[in-house]
């Protein structure tokens, strides 16, 4: 089709994108243009038709267009000019720096898409931030976090999660693993370091626990999520994911989160691990257990998902007995996060670009998620899969533990990010694999097959 | 002497800056100039002779006015042009952005001025920093630290403070507290939790060590430094403050040095807190401790006195055979320090700005120094000062506790960062205040005269 520039009509717009599917209008948008700009079969000046000409020649709402067409601004792919609208950025010097995702170094499954990472929008958020930094900022600060991030992290939850919390319940972490080593050195010197993980979970957590010194009892998870009633009651923690059990994937049930919250009241504080919670695909996720019981739950969660592990930026609100305790733990551990990275979260956070970003990244994995699981049912119709529509991640059971060791080889040669389901599990476990969705495309389903039917 | 602008020859130049110094002219031309551009008696726009005509007016080497330049258009008050040299950039919004250093909040004794924080600088390496960013870069990452920045922190340590270590050797830490932090979490699973520490000496790590579960063995500091014949043999550790004793001031002497090193070989680690080490004034430091005994040293440093504390950046180089378990101690800390941050550190250190800060801020800090303790000695000079020529605080001794809480309470009211030489004793310590010599001017000298003269 060559390239295309000048002034776009809709019309012509649509000729380049192709074939429009019948749902996921925002995802195929983002994506079509997003590779057409970095192929530069759109070339740098094009000026693409409003947002409200798009909306009419695809027949969907404008919001739909907006939110394809705002993430690739904030990526810098498109930018915004007075009087021409939107406009394709000259960008062959990024789509040379960003490899294509077949080439990227294999990474943990549940870990974000690099290609998606808003980097034209985080790069605004510290320039930003170089700008509010003022004198006040470059002392020694609170090591419970900057006022004003933990004031917009605060806001954020409640919002999004249906926490109750205010800027003062807030503690700025680096990540879910140090709220966790916060919470187990506050929870040994309180005299009780015996805690309760769901099994299968996360090996991570696991680990993570035990090294600092924490006994931990691994209880059974089902359909319904993590078996409360066989909660040991010497344990005076339990981690748990009720949003999105990882790895299985299935939902806290009602029942259960009530269970939960009555037989710990008073007694066992319930870490809330919120690992994934906003990548809910089929429906808004349930809110955070925290609400049920903010005086029993410590909510811990963090950009790891939606932006990336390797920036080590997370929350934790505490219930208001542990705060002090927290709060010097946190001082001890490393007197606070880094002052820049705080404020350019606080600025993030508090423009809605990260919410946005959210928002597009999270209709971009949704079909993903699906073209794998829907080839996979055409394909490997014999195999389960886990777990409810949300996450970076999927469980597909295996017959047996010699096809569980062959799909994970066959899988992490090929570059995709997977682990054996059994290595989830505390004893004896069910052979899978946890594969990654972010980036994992049909192509993982070759390699499954000719793991499982080698003669086809 | 109203405003000047256009094109500035040297004469014009010396008549707005006024009498030169004897000495010192890096800080004076610096200070100079920049206080005329945020003051506006020098306007935006104006071009500076070129530094050759500079030099050569004031009779110096043309490396001491290049000195003075580099810093101001790292902090973005002059901006390089093509054809105009060096131009007064327009400051007015940053001036008004940056409060005299009178009105910033009190700050602990030892933190640096955060007028002369690297703004520009920094705001450029983080660019370079986004620019850098590369898929690679986004997902979980070694917890030892990017390869990059732990090349370019080993050199910079082998070449300034004769450090013996390879990028391999080098743990990238958020600031001095985590270091220890994760050295006392090592040392406790080693079965050894005994610390000594120098009595007087730091209040901040005495209480880390204490919350973290150390016991920790105060011993004495004469004026050669910890008197290591009193180190208890059962302390498994010896935290020391060698290149610039905290907060007498003092260097551990080479015979102490030896002792040291000699008697901790193959049963104890020497912790060595290389706090302040790049800002001795008068001659270079003495090399790093480490240099001795790579095997019984673990050397801890950190930009917060270069750049600010809140940065929480730091290294730790440790002896080989406790890599492994502080490398875990970290992993389970906090999985590693934020991307962005190490690779706009490993970008500041590795294209030599970060030296030019030191080297910059160095020359302001030694004249501030001693500018207050010239005035001290001739207003106040039956007062005793401790310490050799460096760092960002000294200890003035005073007749009694009760001055001593006088002079506290009456400096911090005038918003000098001070606290009680007597705080960092671990028994009954001499009374004496320790004062931040990073902002702190004359004016101070009023404010003790006031406190034990209160008749004159």
């Amino acid at each position: 089709m060559g390239q295309m520039n000048g002034r776009l009509s809709a019309e012509d717009l649509m000729l380049v994108l192709g074939p429009v599917p019948t749902g996921g209008i925002r995802a195929w948008l983002y994506e079509g243009l997003r590779e057409r700009i970095r192929g530069e079969s759109l070339t740098a000046g094009t000026s693409l038709p409003s947002s409200r000409q798009v909306a009419a020649a695809l027949g969907v709402a404008r919001g739909t267009v907006t939110g394809a067409l705002d993430l690739l601004v904030d990526e810098g792919f498109l930018v915004s000019r007075p009087r021409s609208g939107l406009v394709v950025a000259a960008v062959g010097g990024r789509a040379q720096a960003v490899p294509a995702p077949a080439r990227v170094a294999p990474a943990s499954p549940g870990t974000p898409d690099p290609a998606l990472f808003p980097h034209t929008g985080w790069t605004r958020a510290l320039r930003q931030a170089m700008r509010d930094l003022g004198p006040r900022h470059l002392g020694y600060q609170d090591p419970q976090g900057l006022p004003e991030l933990r004031e917009v992290v605060a806001d954020h939850l409640r919002r999004t999660r249906g926490v109750v919390a205010r800027a003062q319940d807030v503690i700025v972490v680096n990540g879910v693993a140090q709220a966790q080593s916060l919470l187990a050195s506050v929870l040994s010197a309180g005299g009780n370091s015996t805690v309760a993980v769901e099994d299968p979970g996360s090996p991570g957590t696991r680990a993570l626990l035990g090294a600092v010194g924490m006994e931990v009892l691994p209880v059974p998870v089902d359909g319904d999520g993590l078996m409360v009633e066989a909660i040991p009651a010497r344990a005076g923690a339990v981690v748990v994911t009720p949003a999105h059990q990882f790895p299985t994937g299935c939902v806290l049930s009602s029942e259960r989160r009530r269970e939960l919250v009555e037989r710990s009241a008073g007694s066992r504080l319930i870490i809330e691990d919120d690992y994934d919670a906003e990548l809910r695909f089929d429906r808004r996720p349930v809110p955070a257990l925290q609400a049920l019981a903010p005086d029993s739950v410590a909510l811990v969660g963090s950009v790891s998902k939606t932006l990336a592990p390797s920036f080590r930026l997370g929350w934790l609100v505490a219930p208001k007995h542990m705060l002090p305790s927290l709060i010097s733990a946190k001082r001890y551990a490393d007197l606070g996060t880094g002052v820049v990275d705080q404020l350019a979260l606080a600025h993030f956070l508090g423009s809605g670009a990260y919410q946005r970003h959210v928002r597009s990244v999270r209709s971009v994995y949704q079909r993903r998620r699906r073209e794998l699981l829907t080839a996979l049912a055409f394909q490997l119709p014999e195999l389960r899969v886990l777990g409810v529509e949300a996450g970076l991640h999927v469980v597909i059971e295996l017959p047996d533990p010699g096809a569980e060791a062959a799909a994970v080889d066959a899988l992490t040669a090929a570059g995709m990010a997977c682990h054996g389901y059994s290595d989830t599990f505390d004893g004896v476990g069910r052979p899978g694999v946890v594969l990654g969705t972010a980036r994992t495309g049909v192509e993982a389903i070759g390699v499954l097959r000719e793991v499982l039917h080698p003669k086809n």
